[in-house]
């Protein structure tokens, strides 16, 4: 298979595919609204084309990291039509309070965000109603115990009618068996029964949908599973696999046995070898880390990455695979059939998650069911 | 200092110290022109903006990887003038080959790319004259032994008009007491006597640069040390700092010993601590090998990540920070005056390539010195 073109390496995404996970998500997610997590550009993925497909799909609710994320979000989502919500999870941008309108709206994390928000509010008349985040063990962001004490104790009242979602999030989902995941449950539980239930509530991350319908409540918002990765994917076979990563190769050559291979000189063959030269390293986020130790795959043959991975190539031990699989011109698989984006990232030492954020812009991007 | 706007984390990139970095190493180079690596996004600062630059300060050969690159690279350069050169590390494109002209040409890294780029040369008048690279030891790209032999043992001739320099690529310069860079350095001085000095001839990277004059030969190709890393940067004290990253703070909290923090509950403080969440994760090259390991630095002090990197978000430990210098909104360098991205990247197990090359695209980007 020989593509054309500028590009030594190609990142097929399949929409189809995200589509397909929403589906499903949606489907264990009792009678929950199931909204999307698309932050970091969708999990490096394309903010515009993963944002519309989950729109087309009836998705409505989306988070993203930060206000110029929502801003590319709305962008792309006015294309399509104008229902929806985009929740900005870092926290009220007190730079930037602008931003703010019937379509974007803040994760309150801390009494001065509330403060801040109702302020606005009361000047800003037209305005998507916030979410506030309570921490119930992740403390990294949300409101701390003695917040919520106070908030709780006092006057989630008329002045808050611009929050509608009470949410919380969990630091051990993906782990079933994690005791955090009770002990969050139930901190959450009771912001719920304190708050006398005028509010929605959302706990549930994707590992949160899969711990089952007590953790749902009124909203749940995966992100990872959408895009197939995390352990979850390993257990549910239904959610797809959405990358295929390859690269072509440049040039293949033999070496004796004894010879190093690249920068460093790291490490000698201990036979005669056959490498073959590919267009992709670590400035596409095929970490360094995977120096001696990554595999690509040409017809599904395993071919290890021999020598230190490079800012633009890798070179792979060829050495057992058929000559005819593996000349110049030819792509070798790095994610898809044979290497899931997590089994490429365990072999680094990460999670798929950030084999995802890597990528890097110089591949050609495709995308299927567009 | 407090900056406005919509991003959390801010990147500063200095073209005035990248024109200095310029001028040094071409200080270095004897009487070798000085030509610019700029592949990768040049090192992930932006082609444009350092391409530029460097035009302006004199430099007229700049080699990138892909074809993509050259493009970009050339849209760039002809918004100062047209007097410059390209070369694409990855070998003849024969799936593109109308990109080479006047100001774009391969480096030929097999005896097949030179047949291609001969014949292509016959059709086309209007040509910039190629490189032609030999394998001395590095084993990723280039005529290997026996391809070198034949070519310089028949017909370097007429023929071969199009192609005006010959060189390789030191695989352990860094290390200027490496065995391997002499026997490379010997390799290729065969190369340049078989060839009967018909040629310009080009070795160095930019640990070559340093490994003095004998290396030079005509054509010096710098790319790390304009970025001021690489392990010469410790060296070379007139290679300046580049790149400045600093990110916001959006909260802090207290927590009680034997409190766990981030996903996966990984690490209990052991003490009643102060924390504080800042806006940027693995997402934005924050590794996830920072968990628990990396530091960041407000006014100086240094503050250790604790818990894991999350995708947006890393959390810091400021127990022993004056509070005064930690609130929210207040900024922490991550690279800077008191971490030079290669010593975030030691922190990491990496190199300080990877650092800025995994950069990412949330930042807001400010480019001193345009």
């Amino acid at each position: 298979m020989i593509f054309s073109g500028q590009y030594g390496a190609v990142l097929t995404i399949d929409l189809h595919a995200i589509a397909s996970n929403f589906r499903f998500l949606k489907s264990m997610s009792s009678s929950a609204e199931c909204a999307a997590v698309v932050k970091c550009n969708a999990y490096g993925l394309g903010i515009k084309q993963v944002g519309q497909t989950l729109l087309r799909e009836g998705c409505r609710a989306f988070f993203v990291a930060s206000s110029s994320e929502a801003l590319s979000l709305k962008r792309a989502l006015l294309e399509i039509h104008k229902d929806f919500e985009i929740y900005i999870l870092n926290g009220f941008e007190r730079d930037f309070p602008e931003i703010y309108d019937t379509s974007i709206a803040p994760v309150l994390n801390s009494l001065e965000d509330i403060r801040r928000w109702v302020e606005l509010s009361k000047s800003k008349r037209e305005l998507l109603s916030a979410i506030a985040n309570f921490d119930t063990g992740m403390n990294r962001l949300g409101l701390d115990k003695s917040e919520t004490a106070e908030i709780l104790g006092s006057s989630l009242s008329p002045d808050h009618s611009k929050i509608s979602i009470l949410m919380s999030h969990l630091a051990c989902s993906e782990d079933p068996e994690h005791r955090l995941n009770h002990e969050q449950f139930r901190a959450f539980s009771s912001i719920v029964a304190k708050s006398k239930n005028r509010f929605r509530y959302s706990l549930a991350n994707s590992g949160g949908v899969f711990l089952g319908k007590k953790y749902h409540f009124d909203l749940v918002r995966p992100g990872a599973a959408l895009f197939g990765i995390g352990n979850f994917a390993n257990r549910y076979t239904n959610l797809r696999q959405v990358v295929t990563l390859k690269a072509k190769i440049l040039q293949t050559r033999s070496i004796d046995a004894g010879v190093t291979v690249g920068y460093g000189a790291t490490q000698a063959v201990n036979r005669k070898s056959r490498l073959a030269t590919v267009a992709l390293g670590y400035g596409d986020g095929i970490f360094r880390g995977l120096t001696n130790a990554g595999f690509g795959y040409l017809s599904g043959y395993p071919a290890q990455i021999i020598g230190r991975v490079s800012m633009d190539l890798v070179t792979l031990d060829v050495t057992d695979i058929p000559q005819s699989l593996s000349q110049p011109g030819y792509w070798v698989e790095f994610i898809g059939e044979h290497q899931t984006p997590d089994s490429l990232a365990q072999r680094a030492g990460t999670i798929g998650y950030e084999v995802l954020t890597a990528l890097g812009s110089r591949y050609e991007r495709i995308y299927l069911g567009r």
